[in-house]
């Protein structure tokens, strides 16, 4: 069996663990999740690493007897969303444990230690807020969330006490940043790229950081039948040129991403010209500065256009998050291992948000992508491969191994050691 | 007092018939069509009229002793919509009412009888039909129709029974083609074209003919963040390229009206690429070849975008109603009465449907739009001039006149005389 087929296996097995209902559902804080972290606990013992639960419901997995050695992260979250599938999070804590499993039997010795993380909720589908694991090691963590309400009305501090939690010991879990010396995560791409090239993995350059607006185009309704088209202020001509143009800007843009996901019209019927709109516009991409420019030339385009037909614009933003550049060392670690083990280095921005970005507010973060099947994740046939899932553990290896002979990294620990 | 001004004396009156609410609210075969009926009653004995009610609730006012006489009708409805104006429909048998008695106060002697019809059901509110009326006269009624019902539950039959009708005698009101000279109807314009032309009066050319579609695009959904521009299909951006071609080629075909009025996405989320819109298409335009040709333009279309975009289309014809000229001999005489009365001659589509689209089956039809404030109605807003109502009321009078000198009327006129 190899490392692929057993990562394959156990989370088969972890599916299991879940709420009743298709695929998986896994929320943090619950008997489901109890019942993972003691899986999780068999395969951190398994690679031979010391385990303990941490007061934000991260499962920490150590090598053993490196007391006052900083450390390498590796991991990310047990959560899914409802009727999710079986690898988005785990599969990364399932592939580190295997990656650390394979150091010790190849025997490699590392000049630091190495933590397996699994964080509590990443997924933000219980309360409204997520990332409070790596927010807590970085430093991050915002207490106010603890009084954020599930769907019956629990807080999160309550779930977290019922859990067996002390969330008023979670400030105190923020990592010296000298103690820390990276952080690695391997994720299903959940998107079509790695497919589309016939790869296994992927090396992510950047997190892409993501703006969202409220736009409102404000014309004048009439009778569909007696209003000459050329009198017309038609929001909804508006709002179609817009999310034409949008569409057609976006595509000339290298990993840039706009998407109109919603949109309502306003009277609504067949018969009456459309007196308002309102539609959600998404922008993504792997630097601020790009997602600005995109945002400006948007905001030009929608004035240009609500000029030309006559219609009012107005544009709420409603949600920032900048971009989270992958670390260059960290990078170039997985791309060394890459290349070690024949397979070429295909690098690409991460259109979704990960722990791997929060963590970044604590040290370098790395994240490795493995392809899934059709591009499908958050839904019970998300798919990934047991040979891509073998190639991610012996990339993760290598990286690791790598990474301690890394001049810039090797100072750290010289450092330490003194 | 002008006729004008008594026109609009007599609206703002009947306009208290009507449900409570904002606006006029008078639906057929109820409490507030009675008290209507008595009202219009009044006006068309003050124009020197018999009175009757017919059995499809149409009050007719008729020239007394012209037995055996074909007849010149005048007319339009008396219901509103739901929180309706006080012109649309009402005005118009307001004003027929008014020519009459005005060409019998200037003493004119004509060789044909005069009726002015007040219709009770053109909005097709209370029941899911409409125009039982002039269907009715014209030989066009469908039984069926008795047995739709309304919101409370009641069959049209009851409430035409309720109402003192005999909905049996209905198909007994078909009128002989060879006794009837024609139809005339002044109507608001429900439209602007008139205001921004600044004319009081307009000559309709014809009723535009209707067909609506049901058009769904169907795509694939996906993360708005992982999935690249250049490999999506999405569903909302070939819909959107569609309403702005759609909405731009019938920009380009004089009196072609083409309107996108409702429009769903799915899954309608922020950060999901729409898999799924669809959208409602109303095409109208006076003739049904450039409806045709539009429609085939609109279809070809779509297919070429669905292409581009890589999603599928279908289309289903939801509704189809065919144009209806205006008679040329009737239009000729509402020119010729402007032209007399120093009003420059404004021709002009009818984008909504009237009475004297279902009358045309029975006889030669021709409309006189009344310029209308902003083009508003069916709001409580809805406002027409009394100046205008007057030019109307004088403009009718003269139509009526010149009618009776036609050659191929008067033929008409002559046969039925021997």
């Amino acid at each position: 069996m190899t490392y692929g087929e057993l990562a394959a296996a156990r989370l088969l097995e972890i599916a299991e663990m879940s709420e009743a209902g298709p695929g998986v559902t896994r929320l943090p804080w619950t008997p489901e999740h109890r019942r993972a972290l003691d899986t999780i606990s068999a395969w951190m013992r398994d690679a031979g690493l010391d385990v303990s639960l941490d007061a934000a419901g991260t499962l920490v997995g150590r090598t053993p007897g490196m007391v006052g050695k900083p450390a390498l992260l590796l991991g990310s979250h047990q959560d899914s969303v409802r009727s999710g599938g079986r690898f988005d999070g785990i599969m990364g804590v399932a592939v580190a444990c295997l990656a650390v499993r394979r150091l010790r039997e190849e025997g490699v010795r590392l000049p630091f230690a190495v933590e397996v993380l699994a964080f509590a909720d990443e997924e933000g589908v219980r309360f409204p807020t997520a990332l409070i694991g790596p927010r807590a090691l970085a430093g991050r963590f915002d207490p106010a969330v603890l009084d954020m309400k599930d769907a019956q009305g629990a807080s999160m501090r309550q779930a977290m006490q019922e859990f067996g939690l002390d969330p008023e010991g979670i400030p105190a879990l923020v990592r010296k940043k000298d103690e820390v010396i990276g952080y690695l995560e391997a994720h299903i791409e959940q998107g079509p790229v790695l497919e589309t090239e016939g790869r296994s993995l992927g090396v992510v350059t950047a997190i892409c950081g993501i703006s969202r607006y409220a736009v409102t185009f404000e014309g004048e309704t009439g009778h569909a039948g007696t209003v000459p088209m050329a009198g017309r202020r038609d929001a909804l001509v508006a709002a179609s040129r817009f999310v034409a143009a949008v569409s057609e800007a976006a595509t000339a843009i290298e990993d840039c991403r706009a998407t109109v996901g919603q949109i309502d019209v306003k009277p609504g019927v067949v018969n009456a010209i459309p007196s308002e709109v309102s539609l959600t516009l998404e922008l993504r991409a792997p630097s601020d500065e790009i997602r600005r420019d995109f945002r400006s030339q948007a905001m030009r385009r929608v004035q240009e256009i609500a000029t030309q037909v006559g219609v009012a614009v107005r544009i709420e933003q409603t949600y920032e998050q900048p971009a989270v550049a992958c670390d260059p060392g960290m990078r170039e670690a997985l791309s060394q291992a890459m290349t070690a083990s024949n397979l070429p280095v295909v690098a690409m921005p991460s259109g979704a948000t990960h722990d791997a970005s929060a963590m970044a507010d604590l040290c370098p973060a790395g994240m490795l992508f493995v392809r899934c099947k059709g591009g499908i994740s958050h839904r019970p046939d998300e798919y990934a491969d047991a040979d891509d899932m073998d190639d991610a553990i012996r990339v993760l290896a290598e990286a690791v191994k790598s990474i301690g002979s890394q001049e810039v990294l090797a100072s750290k620990v010289d450092r330490r050691a003194e």
